[in-house]
């Protein structure tokens, strides 16, 4: 390690940069970049976004004490390098691993982090509520938010420029412009974008400016006069910025995002600039990793892999639920021609590339902008389309009102393919889908299924395509398990499904792929003589409720698995269910408790929530082996 | 009424509008005007900004046939006009009644109806998702978005014009500038538009800008050259819309909003021009009403008043939660100057008027961006400071990712006063607060209250402010009751306290302000000899558990009053966690059902649901009076 990171061995904090030579910064960068695909070719993780802001790191570092000074990362899958420099390099080969450190700038991690992020496009809001504090304490450090141009098109970010650009705050955007989402960019933004961007020559004739507006002839001048600003009209003229010019911002840029002296330069003058400022900075997503520059959207988020080939160390051999449910939607809008399909910036997350290749009028990627995709799809909906919206769970979140108040109120027929519902696993926190069937469920005229496994999800998906009302499938991250047909059961609105007949002690209720840890747990309890019924619940709204009295009506005690928050989950909907009917039976719910999950591989979080197959067939058996339950057993 | 309405008398349709001659115009919009005056002053409703549309509104039923050109009125309460005009003229005086029209757009009420709006900012996202489906059936219709300049802050607003200015598609969108949300319009955006509204001078000038480009000199005609694109530099130059047409919009306007024949001949060239448009029509809101005129955010919503004075017939004589809340805010901030207050562009319906007035430097009106709200106030909390969002239940579920992603997660001290919790009444189905403590209970770290009355609001708030992590109070529209301190019980972390003690028969857990029709069905109980404990539940999360058990097992039944969803409340979290504790008694929840509550009077509302003070008490009573419970009972 010593040899192969000559100057990022000295490295341990910001401070040290400042006793680099000039000419070792440009190594340093090249140590750092060589660490990144080291580090994450073995842990995986974000690899193209921190390879394109190496530069642009250090040179914060180098201009911000970030100690005093507020650095505001957006999403924040990019701040590895800032973190490397901030006293985490040795704790690097342990990121999102459990118990190691985050993927995500954490508080609790640092003091150099002065705000979780993971979501995008908070980033602003974020930094203006920190500038406002300090303006009000009467501090005088620096706040900076670096934003994506992927992240920039979230109406977040714009309801905080649109605030920011009146307040007259010091406050510094970083529009860290790599061209890209984690796809390619969409809409009007990135068009103006890569105007700005092929019109270098902009900055270039600004000289000449000055002596065209004292020069042009009279006719010229009446008119420069008449608009009344000519200060304004050499702006729209030369001024690649004047989008965000006219929300109140100073626009700088654009700049190199890989010449460090230049973006140093800069970020000093901008230090001295009272007012916002959006800064315009061009990087390159994997730069400096062939492989990554070359793919940069395969090289957004990462297995481990091997570095010469970018090929990932365990190639998965079966097919993902995101997978199962871009096919099917294949096979069904090729039946259906009015099946749409709609992402917001994700179509290769949730498996909707072939669709989008297969179809792609009928297919609509509306930038990072969850809000604006529920409410379009209402509006395909209200023209007799049949919209399927594929997002992730954690996402969702970010169009709740819309799902509400644009979807259920008017009964419309969109269809929520809700991928990563659950637990995620490495990108912890911020990203699990804990909560989508506590706040899904309380919404009228909402219909919400969860497949047992990926042959379920593709007759989920072809019963929900028909099913004349807003209707939400939920399924995890990961494999789909098997496209075997394991029952004979259709799938019928409202009806659950008897996976297992083993006896009268347990009754399990399963939720979604749930099913196929309590199928292993039945036959686990089995072998301890303790009879089981496994009830896989495919609905969950509405519930059958009929199936799910009688069932616990022939049985001692009832157990509830879900990946799910308890609180509002299926089970605390079962146990007032059974008290609505008068059913006094124990009801105890496996589920994730009130807490947010850390990140960490999903077995690991399984065992460590009591969620894994031999925790949960310890405590039935624990309950079933108790004397009090014992005694009380009927054979 | 035949005299006083001399040509709106003849219109019931559109089709009625082209039977009139050109100078009957004029009077038809004078006769609207009054119409709506006469009309709302009787039923209240939203008048100013109805009044402001008469012209636009009229234009556009001249030009388009809304049988099958598709009009989507942003937020909907300036549909009035739309609605006289197409064939509910006659039911006009029961609009916002129970069973009387809307008083936003609804598809079940008119085939003139497209989608059906309430909350701010969808109408775009909506108009482009008809206008795509429109494309892919090829159809010919045309879409129009209205959307006001308030609205337009509204995050989801910009995604939709970023994803509408690529798409090319045939689209109008009409900014109704009224210079006005609510209250006044805020934020970089807001600044722009009034830039373009005062350099009205730029039209004129564009006939001599041709000219200035030929002749200008050689240095001149360089640069342009230079910059590659004459044509950009000339719209920069003399266009103001720049901002939208940056995002790929073809901008026109500023035109007079009180012009019908100007708005109908634009109108009709946008019909025939192809792409997305943004038509920018210049209204004033109360236009004809002098009093509205000049109080524009008085007349925005009112209750039924008096032509002549403008004052309400029937003045509130008690003071409201809102007004509560605000003026302990007031008291608050000034013992602790880390204390400050946030909007989403409603100061006045959340009474922060004057917390504005006293502390203008630590009061932040954000715009409609309730999304922003909640991040910026997450920052200023990340910082030291203890931010107050004021905002109403309905809208709150805009924000949800960001309570759950940037407040939660952080566990910052984040205060929510979330105002008009539960039925608000005549706005109906999108503004009822029904879903809060469904989507706020599963969120981790964060503290939920509801207050019995105006002083528990009083106290709670003081509570809050103190308080270490994200806490939320809930509570109604309207009278805050009594600031009486009815009982001696300070506020205590999840700590619930009894309101009446009168028996053992059935135990009623009420949640905030139904703890006033508790009480009184506590002594309508003890008046047949039923015998009944009261307890106000005030923290819904973390749940004195202890105490409810106690009570619980005292009591042959449990009874929970709350104005929520039930799926999901408080009632459901009961019973999962008597469940969960092996109380096995029988819970009856008094709550929201699983439907989207229609709009009605409050009282009215609460008895169809059985919610009155005379339902909940009969409900009880048959109970109790029924054979078996009597059977069981026990003195």
């Amino acid at each position: 390690m010593i040899r192969m990171y000559k100057i990022l061995e000295q490295i341990n904090s910001p401070e040290d940069l400042k006793k680099l030579k000039s000419n070792e910064m440009k190594i340093l960068a090249e140590d750092i970049r060589r660490f990144l695909v080291d580090s994450v070719s073995k842990t995986g993780g974000h690899l193209a976004s921190n390879l394109g802001v190496v530069e642009l790191t250090l040179a914060l570092h180098t201009v911000f004490n970030t100690l005093e000074d507020k650095i505001i990362w957006d999403v924040g899958h990019q701040s590895y390098v800032h973190k490397i420099l901030t006293d985490r390099k040795s704790q690097f080969h342990t990121i999102r691993q459990y118990k190691g450190i985050s993927g995500f700038p954490k508080r609790y991690e640092s003091p150099h982090d002065h705000f979780d992020t993971g979501h995008s496009s908070t980033s602003i809001s974020a930094a203006l509520g920190l500038a406002s504090a300090r303006d009000l304490s009467k501090d005088k450090y620096s706040v900076v938010a670096i934003i994506g141009d992927g992240a920039l098109t979230g109406g977040m970010a714009f309801e905080a420029l649109n605030h920011a650009g009146q307040s007259k705050r010091n406050l510094i955007v970083i529009l860290n412009d790599n061209e890209m989402s984690i796809s390619q960019n969409v809409g009007g933004l990135s068009n103006y974008l890569n105007k700005i961007r092929t019109n270098t020559v902009y900055s270039k004739v600004k000289g000449d400016v000055e002596s065209l507006i004292t020069n042009i002839p009279a006719i010229g001048k009446t008119v420069i006069r008449t608009a009344g600003k000519a200060k304004d009209c050499i702006k729209y003229l030369f001024v690649p910025g004047a989008l965000f010019e006219e929300l109140g911002f100073k626009y700088i840029g654009p700049i190199d995002g890989h010449n460090y002296s230049e973006i140093c330069k800069v970020l000093k003058n901008c230090k001295n600039i009272s007012g916002p400022i959006l800064l315009h900075v061009m990087t390159q997503k994997g730069k400096g990793y062939p492989l990554a520059e070359k793919f940069p959207d395969k090289f957004h988020g990462v297995n481990p892999f091997k570095i010469e080939t970018g090929q990932p160390l365990s190639a998965s051999t079966s097919v993902s639920y995101s997978e199962v449910a871009g096919n099917t939607l294949v096979a069904c809008a090729e039946k259906d021609k009015k099946i749409v399909a709609i992402t917001a910036a994700m179509p290769a997350g949730t498996g909707l590339s072939n669709f989008a290749k297969c179809f792609p009028k009928r297919f609509f990627d509306v930038g990072i902008a969850e809000q604006h995709a529920v409410t379009f799809a209402a509006g395909m909906a209200a023209s007799g389309y049949k919209p399927c919206f594929a997002v992730y769970s954690t996402f969702l979140q970010r169009a709740y009102d819309q799902v509400i108040h644009d979807v259920c109120l008017q009964n419309l027929p969109v269809v929520f393919l809700i991928d990563r519902a659950g637990l995620v696993g490495n990108d912890g926190e911020t990203h699990h889908g804990s909560f989508d069937i506590s706040f899904l469920s309380p919404i009228p005229n909402l219909t919400i299924m969860a497949p047992k496994n990926g042959w379920e999800l593709q007759k989920m998906i072809e019963f929900a395509v028909q099913y004349h009302g807003p209707i939400a499938i939920r399924y995890p991250r990961g494999s789909a398990m098997t496209m075997e047909n394991v029952t004979n059961n259709p799938i019928a609105l409202g009806k659950a499904e008897i996976l297992y007949e083993g006896g009268k002690d347990a009754l399990i209720i399963a939720v979604g792929h749930m099913n196929t840890s309590a199928l292993k747990i039945c036959e686990a309890l089995k072998e301890k003589e303790i009879g089981s019924t496994l009830c896989n619940l495919r609905f969950i709204k509405p519930m059958d409720e009929a199936m799910l009295i009688k069932q616990a009506k022939n049985h001692k005690k009832i157990y509830v698995i879900e990946d799910n928050a308890k609180i509002g989950g299926v089970g605390e909907q079962i146990q007032a269910m059974f008290n609505n009917n008068k059913i006094f039976k124990e009801v105890y719910t496996l589920g994730l408790p009130d807490v947010f999950v850390e990140h960490g591989d999903v077995s690991t979080l399984y065992h460590l929530y009591g969620l894994s197959i031999e925790e949960i067939a310890k405590k039935i058996s624990e309950d079933f082996e108790s004397k009090i339950i014992k005694n009380i057993r009927i054979r």
